[in-house]
């Protein structure tokens, strides 16, 4: 029985990384598609929506299973909350994506103007953040998670100076206009995807030190549910 | 054992109606302060929101302990699960609050210009959405959760007409760009308040039907983990 759920733990793992190989292929080529104002590029990433949200679906359901199989141990508690929690942020990664393509569809019907904001740029740094919280998850180190974190302070800046130019652009070239704030509300939604990867390394640090909280620092909060355990918080269920 | 169980499972729900009060209230104030031009306003959202996200964990943990405490029927299982993800909502509709709370304080710096947009209504709507996602909650209604999903395709009607009005002000009012911009960026952040109340809508449908599905369509899929169990299904774990 064990072995079985530990299949489903990797199973739903795998599922995970899945979802997020598809949501960090859906910001980079919203991103290439805005870099090179291509059409094609955009179907793309709206045509790959829906296996997203399929994705999304299938693992809620295969978290769910797990979770009513079996009453797991704290650390696999936490790691299957955890999946669902970094597996709605993937999903909605896959809808900025598709917000930023839907930008891109309106700017290529524009003429071209230049623009004092370079997106290609903030695009590579949040596929980095987004890559790196899904490693981070992998590997399942904090270090990482972390890293993930300070990387948002920088796409902060880089939005808000991005929001200043373009708004001067807007003032100062009426012509522009449209496509100042195509621009400005890419770079917002590049900052959205960000904020999902922060929530991603959050959740990270939430599964793997949440559960050495337990074991440690909030041991006697939890005495109740598992008297004197020294290990993984085994739940106490079952015996009613 | 049962019974300290069920007493979790409505403090879990008292929790998170308390989160919903606070959520609403965040978006109600935020919108206020729109239309009166109200920093007090403003600084109360600001002030709120690590009340929110205390409110949030708490919650989360909640909904940790009760996993942990027994293993859930199916049908409190995906109320437990649901109230996770409402719960995730719930602290984003604050976010996007805060976010409003931001453009108002920045707004109140320029001067007075009429805009096209009538922001009050858009988000008296969104208001009504996020309370009666709450309410569909409250009561366990499908029919309450429905309605509001078809509200929101009001909600983004009013957006895309506010978009459109608010790019031709910017086109034409050199001198209104900068608070046409911030009335452009609450109108967005108030159409994603209203994607979360869809979400929490979502949810409920999920939390509410899903466990229908569960005992009457996919009875065949859950067999093996419940056979010819006709009721709720009771998960098959703790035999290890």
């Amino acid at each position: 029985m064990r072995t079985r759920f530990q299949q489903g733990l990797d199973d739903l793992r795998q599922k995970l990384l899945r979802m997020g190989g598809l949501a960090e292929q859906a910001v980079d080529r919203a991103r290439q598609a805005y870099v090179d104002r291509d059409l094609n590029r955009c179907q793309m990433v709206l045509e790959g929506e829906s296996l997203i949200n399929d994705s999304e679906r299938e693992i809620d359901e295969a978290a769910f299973d797990l979770l009513a199989m079996q009453q797991p141990m704290a650390v696999d508690l936490r790691f299957i909350l955890a999946v669902t929690k970094i597996n709605s942020d993937l999903e909605r990664v896959g809808d900025q994506a598709v917000n930023i393509a839907e930008r891109v569809m309106d700017m290529i019907e524009l003429p071209v103007v230049d623009l004092p904001v370079d997106i290609a740029r903030m695009g590579a740094a949040v596929s980095a953040m987004v890559r790196r919280s899904l490693e981070s998850f992998i590997e399942g180190k904090v270090e990482l998670a972390q890293a993930v974190l300070e990387m948002d302070n920088v796409i902060d800046r880089m939005k808000d100076d991005a929001f200043i130019q373009l708004v001067k652009t807007m003032n100062q070239r009426p012509e522009a206009v449209r496509q100042a704030l195509d621009a400005l509300l890419v770079a917002r939604n590049l900052e959205r995807v960000a904020d999902h990867a922060t929530n991603i390394a959050e959740d990270v640090i939430f599964w793997v030190q949440g559960s050495d909280v337990r074991h440690n620092v909030n041991a006697e909060e939890h005495a109740e549910h598992a008297p004197g355990h020294p290990g993984p918080v085994r739940a106490s269920g079952g015996l009613d």
